[in-house]
C-alpha cells in the first residue's frame, strides 16, 4: 500500500424528503445569498426547484437563479454564473441536477474569486487557493462529483475537455433523495451505473501491492451495482433499490475504495474523445471502451484479473489455464453492460471506425506514452478503439 | 434503508514515516499550544515521543506533555489533563497512542471549555456544544476512535464505563502509520482485529431492509480481516498486511460501513461488564460474547446469518436447513478467533460462570429490554453469559 491522504469532509445528508432541508444546510455552511445552479426544465417541472427555494425562503435565505446547464457542461455557461455571481453578491452555490450540474458550479465557485479566466484552472496554469462553498441536491447516480473535488468542463472553442481538482471544491454538504431518481429513463440510469462502475473499475486496476482492503471495498461496489442495477431498470421506482445504487455511486468516487493505490483512468480519457466527437452520453461511451480496454490489457497482470471474474463476476476459476478465466470475467462485464441496455460496440454506440484516427489524434498523447496500469501509446489507443469498435457478445 | 446523515471530516494521513508530519498537521489545524497526550512508556521508549515533538519543534509550535493514560481510561487522568490545559493556555491536543489516548484526549477537549464537570457530558447531562481541536498519531488498529465522534471513559469511583459522542470530538487529522505496530504483542494485535470485527458486526446485524451497499461494505472489512490478521500475528513486521488491517479499522468505525441501517451495540454492552469486573482486554471480552451472542439471536433472522457465513465464511449453503449454514457460520467465527489466539470461553478469559448474576445486576437493564437486532432482557444477557461461560470449539 502506498502512503496516502484521505479528506472527505462534505455532509451527506440521505434520504426520503431530505431536499426540504437545503435551506437549513445552507444557513448551517454560512450562506446568505445563494445562486440556484441547475441544468434541463425537468427539476422545474417536477417541483424539485419549488421544493428548494421554498426551503431557502422558510430560512430567510435570498437567492438568484441560473439554469440551462448541458450535459458535458461548457465554458460558456460558467462565464454567465461567474458574472451573475458577481453582480448580485452571491457566496454560496446551490448546484439542484446530476453531475454536469455539480461541475458547473465548481467551475464557478472558483471563478467568482479569481481575477483572471477561470479557464486557467482547467489548464493548470492556476492552483486553487480559494473558492466559494458549495452544497448540491443530486438527481441522478453517476458522476460522483457530490462528494469529490474534481470538476470536468468543455470549452466550447474546439471542444476541449479539461478537468480540475481540489480540496477547496468539495461540497459542503450534498443532499441525496433516491426519489428524485424515480423519473429517470432506463438508458440514463443506465448510462449512470455504467459510470459508477467505471470509477471502481478505474482504481481497481493498479499494480500497487498488498491492498487487499481497497481491492474488497471496490469489490463491495460492484456486487451492489450488479445486483442492484437491474432492479431499478426493471422497476423505476424501487426506492431501496435506487437508495443502494445512489449511495454506491458516492462512495466509488469519494475515493475511500482507491487510497493508497495506483489508479488508471486510460479508459476515462480514450472515453472522452468519444463523448467529445459524437455528443453521446460518457456512460454509453464507458460501456463500449472500458471491456475494450480490458481485453487489450490483461494479460499484463492476469491474476487480478482472474480476482475480478472470480470474486465479482462469480466465474469459475480455469487453474490449469487462468487467462481463460480472465477473459471470462470481461466477457461477463460485457454481457451485463449489454443487459442493462448499453452499447457494446461502435455501431451500437453511433460511432465509426474510420474516424478512429481522427479519435487518437484528438487524445493527444503524439510520441508519449499515457500514465496508469499499462502505458499506453497512440497506436496502443488505436487498438482500443478497434477492438471496441468490432466486439460481439 | 433509513435516512441518514454521514459527515466524516478527518483529515486521514496514512503511510510510513507520517508522524513526522505532526507539527505540519497541528499548524495547519491552527494549533498554537499543544498538549502532547499519551499512555505507557512504550511511546517514549520507541522514539516516537521524540519525533513528534521534533515536527512540532520544526514548526515552532510549543507544547506540554501529559502521559500515563490507562487502557480503559480513567476520568482522574482526564481531570489532571483539564487543569493543565487551562493553566498553560492550550488550543490543541494531540494524542499518541491507541483509542484509550484518543478518547481521554476528547475528554479533556469537552472538558477545557466547560464550566462544569466534564462527567456531564458522559451522565447525558449536558450536550457538547465546543470543544478544543483534537489531532491523533494512531499506535493501534482496534477502537477507531481515530476516525469516530465517540468517547468511552471509566469513572473510577465506581468504576462506571460511560460514553458521549459528537461530531465536535472527529479528531481534525489522524495519523496513521502502519510501522508503529511493528512492535505490537501478538495478544494486543488479536484483541484490536476482534474490536474491529465487532465493530462491523454490530453494525451488519440490522432489521432494515434493502441494505446491500453497507452489507457488501460491511464484508469486505470482514474478509479483510481474516485474510490479514493471521500475517500480522505470524509476521508482525509485514508492512502490507499491517495497513492493510490499519485502514480497516478506520474504516470499520467512521460509520461509512453503518449508515442508513439500525445498528445492534448489545455485544460491546455486555463486554462492557466483563472488562470492568476482571480488567480484562476489551476485544478479549468480545471473543467470548459476540460468538456466544450470535447463537443466542440467530433465530431471529437466519437468512442474515447464512449471509454472513457464506460471504464471510465461505460456508456452503445447507438449502434444506439453512440453521445448519448459520450455525457453521458462527462456528467458523469462532475457530477464526481461537486461531488467532483468543479465548473463547469463560476459563478461558479469566471470568467465573458463578459472578454471572453480579454481571447481569451491573448491565442494569432492571426490568426493561436493551435496544438492538433482537431486544434482550436480564435473563437473555444471563443466557448470553452462559453460553459464553461454557462455549467450545
Amino acid at each position: 500500500m502506498d502512503n496516502f491522504t484521505f479528506y472527505s469532509p462534505t455532509d451527506f445528508v440521505f434520504g426520503r424528503g431530505t431536499e426540504n432541508e437545503s435551506g437549513k444546510y445552507v444557513k448551517k455552511y454560512g450562506g446568505t445569498k445563494v445562486l440556484i445552479h441547475y441544468g434541463s426544465g425537468s427539476v422545474v417541472r417536477s417541483g424539485l426547484l419549488d421544493r428548494v427555494k421554498k426551503s431557502l425562503e422558510a430560512e430567510g435565505i435570498a437567492y438568484v437563479e441560473l439554469g440551462g446547464v448541458q450535459p458535458n457542461p461548457r465554458d460558456t455557461k460558467i462565464y454567465e454564473g461567474i458574472e451573475l455571481c458577481r453582480k448580485e453578491n452571491v457566496d454560496f452555490i446551490l448546484s439542484v441536477g446530476g453531475g454536469s450540474c455539480i461541475d458547473s458550479a465548481k467551475g464557478i465557485a472558483i471563478g467568482v474569486l479569481y481575477d483572471g479566466d477561470f479557464w486557467d484552472f482547467y489548464e493548470r496554469k492556476a492552483n486553487v487557493e480559494k473558492a466559494l462553498p458549495i452544497g448540491t441536491v443530486l438527481t441522478i447516480a453517476a458522476a460522483g462529483s457530490e462528494g469529490s473535488g474534481a470538476s470536468v468542463v468543455t470549452k466550447e472553442d474546439g471542444m476541449l475537455k479539461r478537468d480540475v481538482g481540489s480540496d477547496l471544491l468539495r461540497p459542503k454538504f450534498s443532499i441525496l433523495n433516491p426519489e428524485l431518481m424515480f423519473t429517470l429513463p432506463a438508458y440514463q440510469t443506465a448510462c449512470g451505473a455504467t459510470d459508477i462502475m467505471a470509477h471502481v473499475f478505474e482504481r481497481y486496476f493498479t499494480n500497487t501491492e498488498e491492498v487487499e482492503i481497497t481491492d474488497r471495498l471496490c469489490e463491495a461496489v460492484l456486487l451492489t451495482m450488479i445486483k442492484e442495477t437491474p432492479r431499478v431498470i426493471a422497476d423505476p421506482e424501487n426506492y431501496g433499490a435506487r437508495a443502494n445504487m445512489m449511495w454506491a455511486g458516492t462512495v466509488a468516487h469519494n475515493d475511500i475504495v482507491g487510497v493508497g493505490r495506483s489508479q488508471d483512468w486510460n479508459s476515462h480519457g480514450i472515453e472522452h474523445e468519444l463523448s467529445g466527437l459524437y455528443d453521446c452520453a460518457h456512460g454509453a461511451g464507458l460501456a463500449v471502451i472500458m471491456p475494450a480496454w480490458m481485453e487489450f490489457v490483461y494479460k499484463h497482470d492476469v491474476n487480478r484479473f482472474v480476482q475480478m471474474a472470480t470474486r465479482v463476476f462469480g466465474c469459475e476459476l480455469d487453474e490449469e489455464n487462468p487467462e481463460n478465466t480472465a477473459r471470462a470475467g470481461i466477457r461477463a462485464f460485457r454481457q451485463f453492460l449489454h443487459d442493462i441496455g448499453m452499447p457494446i460496440n461502435f455501431t451500437e454506440l453511433g460511432a465509426k471506425e474510420e474516424d478512429i484516427p481522427v479519435l487518437v489524434e484528438k487524445f493527444g498523447i503524439g510520441d508519449g506514452l499515457t500514465w496508469g496500469f499499462v502505458r499506453l501509446s497512440a497506436k496502443d489507443i488505436a487498438e482500443i478503439y478497434k477492438i471496441a469498435a468490432h466486439a460481439t457478445l
